[in-house]
């Protein structure tokens, strides 16, 4: 069993199950597809965040740590989030994917940056997707184009979203021991203060996002 | 626009749009997996289905053809039969995951040997998963053990999937004449009796297979 650095194994734990999670639901989003040419998009863009999840799986089992075993203590958070936000319109979906899939990459970006270089580097890997971004954005920008009376709507679902998404993230981090002392580590002087002002970092990203979209945060 | 053999188009249409609505219904089944490890086996089955999809709309447009043109018309009777066949139980799934890749693949490499060598060689290529069926019979004849009274309820079930395909397959090369003109072309001395036959030896393929869980077909 190879030593990892503390909060190592549950931030990969947490992606990993992160993006199976994420896999599960987006292959289920895309038949709300409104043409069978965007329910291929989004299902490949599923099919790399199985990908990702694999690649996390082998890293983990490289550190001598069963996948499933570092999985389990994240499954209920993210299973509950997703079940929370469950999308009724293809809008909803796409909305959620982009949004989701940003607050998390924010989240786990800032604690790779706590830990080892390996790692930091694979976490960053896995969580750039800039070519899914430019399409959500473009479809959802034309829907609030044609139906403005969609931007009233998608607003709403996206202070949900990130509501559920704060909430199920604070959880996480406070049950688990490893990851409140890696973010609060008064051995590097950080305290539950750094922990608040990355919890306004995230928001704050999420914010531009919904910007981005013409939506008010 | 690269001209193509008779049926070639039709041929790789229905298995691209087999491959992407069997990834769909594999993705969802996963989820009925009585543990995290058979979940993500699962997914990764689903996920080989999907890179299947995507060599088989490459070649289609290698030849100049619109991938979702050529799907198009194989939705209807792939999403009727899932439709009608929705597991109830993670054996249910495996059990359809099992006999619905043999009969499909039984089917598609049949009508593969009609076609030039690069289709045929491609369509063989995605239909071979050993591996997936060693996994399948594996957990079915171990859940038959441990609960003899599942081989009856499982060998009804084996019984609807093979009609259901059976009266699916027949509708699609029905309602392709390019299809029915490959099967029982007369120039090369085949007829409506051929396809007859074709038939039964898919039949039988499937009576093996069901043998090969230890059920009656």
């Amino acid at each position: 069993m190879v030593v990892s650095a503390t909060g190592e194994r549950e931030l990969l734990g947490a992606v990993a199950y992160g993006e199976l999670s994420a896999f599960d639901r987006l292959a289920e989003d895309a038949r709300l597809a409104p043409d069978l040419a965007d329910r291929v998009r989004m299902t490949a863009i599923a099919v790399t965040e199985f990908e990702h999840h694999a690649r996390i799986s082998e890293r983990l089992a490289g550190l001598g740590v069963d996948p499933v075993e570092a999985m389990e203590p994240f499954r209920r958070p993210f299973d509950e989030f997703h079940r929370l936000t469950r999308p009724k319109t293809w809008y909803e979906g796409l909305l959620k994917a982009y949004l989701g899939a940003g607050l998390a990459g924010d989240l786990y970006r800032e604690v790779a940056d706590l830990i080892g270089d390996d790692t930091r580097e694979l976490v960053y890997s896995v969580v750039n997707d800039p070519g899914f971004d430019d399409f959500v954005v473009d479809r959802v920008v034309a829907a609030i184009k044609a139906d403005p009376d969609q931007a009233g709507r998608l607003a709403l679902w996206g202070r949900r979203l990130v509501g559920e998404a704060m909430s199920q993230a604070q959880r996480v981090i406070g049950e688990q021991p490893a990851l409140t002392g890696l973010l609060a580590d008064p051995d590097a002087g950080r305290d539950l203060a750094d922990v608040g002002r990355l919890f306004t970092r995230l928001i704050e990203n999420h914010a531009r996002r919904m910007k981005r979209l013409g939506l008010s945060a």
